[in-house]
Order: C-alpha cells, then structure tokens, then sequence
C-alpha cells in the first residue's frame, strides 16, 4: 500500500511505494554481460503480465493470448492502487494521506525490437488510439483526479523493460506542475485574453529558429528553456485542453508529428534514452480555453546534477536555436 | 557567453552555457573501456586547471605547485562569469538576459582515491573551512546574489571527472528552490513564531524513526519525502541562516556529520553516485530567523523517469523510516 507524503519545507510530494522494491530490472547489470532473458510483453509471454485490460487483436483471440497489436494491461507493480484503505495521519507537519490510483502498461507493439522512430505510422496510430481511449475511460472514474500518460524509453530515462511500453499513471489529485501550468495558463488568459501555448506556436513561428515541424495539425519545437538538450515540445495548432476528447485523425496526425520526433532525436544523437510525457487537463474538466494539451519529449542527453537539485535552473549547452536546425536537417521519411 | 531563459509557461530557468560543451568527460565510454587518463585535479598536473584562487600548503610552495592540501581553481568550462556584456532581449514572451557570475572548483584531496567517506575527519574539515571562507568572500561580491556550493560524485549524479571535488557556483539572482525555502520558512515563521528547520529537528526527535545521527552540534535524518531513496539531511542545531558565517568548530563539526553521512550510505548502498547540495541564505542577508542553512545528500539511487518529470511528483520504494534504520545500523568508526 502507497502513501503520498508532503515535504514538510517545500510543496513537494513523494509516493512512497513499497511493491515497487520487487519489481526486476532488465537493466541491473551492465549491457555487456547482460543475459538475454525472456521478455514479459513479447508475445506468447502473456501470462508473465496481470490479466489484460484491452487489446487490439485485428483477427480475434481470447484474451491474454497472442495476436494483438497493442495490449494495454495493469503494471504487475503498481505505484499504487484505487484500493488505498488507511487513512491519513493527522500530524499538519508531516503530512500524509494513503496513494490511490490506478497504474496501467500499455504495450506498443509485439516486436520486441520496434520504438516509436522504427515502428511506422500505423501501429503508432494504434497506439495513441488505445491511449485515448483509456484515458478518456479513466477520467469516468469519480476517484481520479488525473491521468498522467508516459513513456519511459531506456535505462537512463527510468525504463525497468526495453519492449516499447508506455505507462499511465492515474491519482486522485492534480500534480503540482500541471497545476503550475494551468494557473499560469489561466493568468496569461486574464491578462490577454488568449491560450498560452495559441500564442506560444504563433511566437515560435514568426521566431522560426527553434520550429522544427508544423504539418498535418501539429507543430513541433525545440523547447525555448530547456531542462535537456534537443528538448522537442509537440502541441496540436487547433486550441484543445483534453487530449482524450481528440479524434481518430488526431490520433494520425500526433502520431506522425511524435514519430517524426523521435526519428529525428534518434537521427542527431543515436539512440538516445527518452521520456514522452502527456500534458492534459484534470479529468472532467469541461473545454479549457487557457489550457492547451501538449507533449514533450526529453532525450536523456544528460545527467542532472547539484547545481540543478540544488536551484531549479538547468544548465544545457547546445542551445535551443542550434538543436532545431540539426533535428530539421535530419532526413526523415516521409509517413505512407 | 552564457544566457539565462525563462521557460515561457512555468517560473522555470535555464543556462544556456554553450562553452560547457567543449569540456572533457572522464565517464564518456563505459568503465570498462576507459582507458585511465592523467587526471587534471592530482598533484603535479596542476597546469592543466587555470591558475589557482587559494590553496592551503602547509609547508608553502609556489601556487599551481604540488604541495596543497585542498585547491581551489576557476572552473575551465564555466557555467558563467562576471564578464557577461549583451544585453537582454526585449521580449517579454521568450525572456532572456546573461548569464552573470562564478564557477569555482574545490579540489578536496590530492589522494586521486579519497573520498568524503574515506578521506578522513582532518581532511573534510578542511574542505569545508575553505568552502566557508571561499562563500565568505564571494558574498562581498556585488554583483552576486547568491552562492551554490555542492559536490557532484560519480557519472550518474553528474560528476565528469571521478578526482573528489565541490563546485561553487555563483549567481547575481536567488534560484526558485532557495526562494520557496525563504518565502516558506517566512510563511511558517510568521504563524508559530518558530524557524521551520528548528521545528523539523524537534519533531524529527519526537517522531524518532528517522533520526540518523544527533551529535557534535549536527542533526542528521533521512528526509520525511524524499526524491531518492535514503535522501538524507543535515543540519546544524543551533539557528543559522548563513553557512559562511560559521566558526572552525562548525568546520569541524559538519566535517563529522557529513563524513558520517557519507560512511553510512557507502556501507548501506556500497559506493553510490551522490550529490550533496548547501542551502544557505542569499548573499550580504543579515541573520534571518526564518532560514535555517542545512545541507541535502542525494543519493543517486534511481533515475527520474516520465512521471517525475511529468508531476513534480517522486516515487521510491523504500520508506525513510526503513533507510533510516539501515543507516543507523551501519558500523561507521568514530573519527578521533
């Protein structure tokens, strides 16, 4: 059972998770001796996960067995659950409160082998598909309060498994820095009458140096500030503050605005490690005109360190200008 | 030249530092493959760091010559420097302005080998009676606001040259971490009339279970929410707001706690990559009674992944109170 914690000095929450202690890592050794070890999300491994929730299986099958495209089933080590039970402690300086929430894996693709820069444009579609649908699913639910949809890609951007696999992560309160962003999303609105991220693609686009794709409803951009270098920001141009109330051309279009992306991280700087994070609304919050939904991407190009920890500021050197021009120089092939 | 950006949705700041990308890294290549390089921070290739700001040399000896005991340099690859020059652009959208101060690099020991944890009690007093005066000295600095000190140890906490050293960054702003600190401290200060950090050690002993270690004027515990797992915090126990305003005896005192620390997560964790991070009050601040300088050490136990990144919100595995214990169970030799 997980418990939400307050740091006492400064709005900072942690989840202490016990059952995540268990979870194994392929990642523990290093690569080199690493042995080859059966993967629990090829196919035919479908017992090694907890039943499945969904799964796409174009020519049918009983669940749990092989011929899907995309399986979406509960993390076997949940970082908590909707069966929280203790109450919170009542002490007003350490404050805590039980962890409630949901934890899913949503399997990308059965080819062990296969990202998001390899996997093409179809299954992608797929998978965003099955992403907002859950999400849309999830937000139903009265105990949730939001739905963090993630990608952890290799071992230095937190991945235990390499098989492409995303993660949702539901709570029953809204993080701090979606809060951030939807207080200073609503602020800038006040005082200009307009969405923050409407006025931050017409910005980037008169800018121009930092623009890296805008085609087919989505626009892509070397994040102004980054924490990483090659830091790539993806958000529809059709104001929209719920990524699950899209449709299934939306569904095309971020698919081939994030494969995009990540072909070209993976053309600049190899095969980098990488997280892709989902900024969307609170759940049931009705049609926001000062919250825009948006990804980004964050290649794992380096290691934070105490100067970070320590301030908040981040320190990168490529700067921002120099990391589109090399990510839009990249060839990438057209999507069929 | 570097500049500092302010991410245009949150309060977030970025140093784009592009002379950083010229420096060396001693962990570039996995482990095995390196072949070992002459180090720049042992005695006798004192040529290769730019030329020295203090050192102590108890026998004397001419500057940037073997013979010191602890060395403190310019940084080669500064994050910034004084000498800043453009000016800021005038947009109020994408805000940017130069990145203004210092960053200075403590050599802690010739011993290549030595480490907080083994380098012994005289050494680490050392470390830190330079650090104090070096903190001392940049405070008179107009043109800066603020002093970071801390000690990036081992690739994964961000370190890229293995020889133990402390970093002191110096910046003409107060970062966003130290100015929640304040504005909290203050808020609490202003309702129970108390320093929040006096408060923490008082319940910290009531509670009991995460007490580490409580002698030589030091409280040591592991943090109530941490980040990392077996995250652990020290602080003096007498008030104080400013690091730099301490005595030999707080010198030596912290020298005991923060080897101490050190020790314990080596003998829980064998040799992990860590940071350890001052919190102290801004420069040229008269005593505060709501700020409580301490020092924060950040095991390097996991990789942040997207839920982190995506939330503000941190999981681990391994509650405090059971660090805490593991820790307080370590063995560690009373240093004379």
């Amino acid at each position: 059972m997980s418990e939400l914690r307050k740091d006492p000095v400064l709005e900072r929450w942690t989840l202490i998770s016990p059952e995540r202690a268990a979870r194994p890592s392929e990642y523990e050794e290093s690569e080199l001796e690493r042995a080859p070890k059966p993967c629990p999300f090829c196919p035919g491994r479908e017992h090694e996960t907890p039943h499945e929730i969904f799964a796409l299986r174009p020519k049918g099958g009983a669940p749990d067995s092989p011929g899907w495209r995309v399986r979406l089933v509960p993390n076997r080590f949940p970082a908590l659950s909707l069966d929280a039970g203790a109450p919170a402690r009542d002490d007003p300086f350490f404050v805590a409160r039980p962890g409630v929430g949901e934890h899913d894996v949503l399997i990308e693709t059965p080819d062990h082998d296969a990202d998001l820069g390899s996997m093409g444009l179809e299954q992608a579609t797929l998978v965003l598909r099955v992403l907002r649908e859950r999400l849309a699913a999830l937000g139903r639910e009265p105990r949730l309060a939001y739905v963090m949809a993630f990608e952890n890609h290799g071992a230095a951007a937190g991945a235990t498994i390499e098989h492409a696999h995303a993660q949702i992560l539901s709570i029953d309160f809204v993080p701090r820095v979606i809060r951030a962003e939807m207080e200073n999303g609503m602020a800038f609105h006040a005082r200009h009458g307009r969405c923050l991220w409407c006025e931050w693609i017409e910005r980037e686009r008169h800018v121009g140096s930092r623009v890296v794709r805008d085609a087919d409803g989505f626009f892509t951009a070397a994040a102004y500030a980054p924490r990483f270098e090659y830091e790539t920001w993806i958000a529809p141009l059709a104001h929209a503050s719920s990524f699950e109330r899209g449709t299934p051309e939306q569904d095309e279009g971020l698919a081939r605005a994030l494969t995009d992306a990540i072909a070209r991280l993976q053309g600049v700087l190899g095969h980098p490690a990488y997280n892709f994070i989902l900024h969307t609304a609170p759940c049931r919050t009705d049609t926001l005109p000062s919250y825009h939904w948006h990804l980004e991407v964050l290649p794992r190009t380096a290691r934070l360190a105490g100067f970070e920890w320590g301030s908040g500021v981040h320190i990168v050197a490529t700067p921002p200008e120099e990391a589109a021009a090399r990510l839009a120089g990249v060839a990438v092939s057209a999507a069929p």
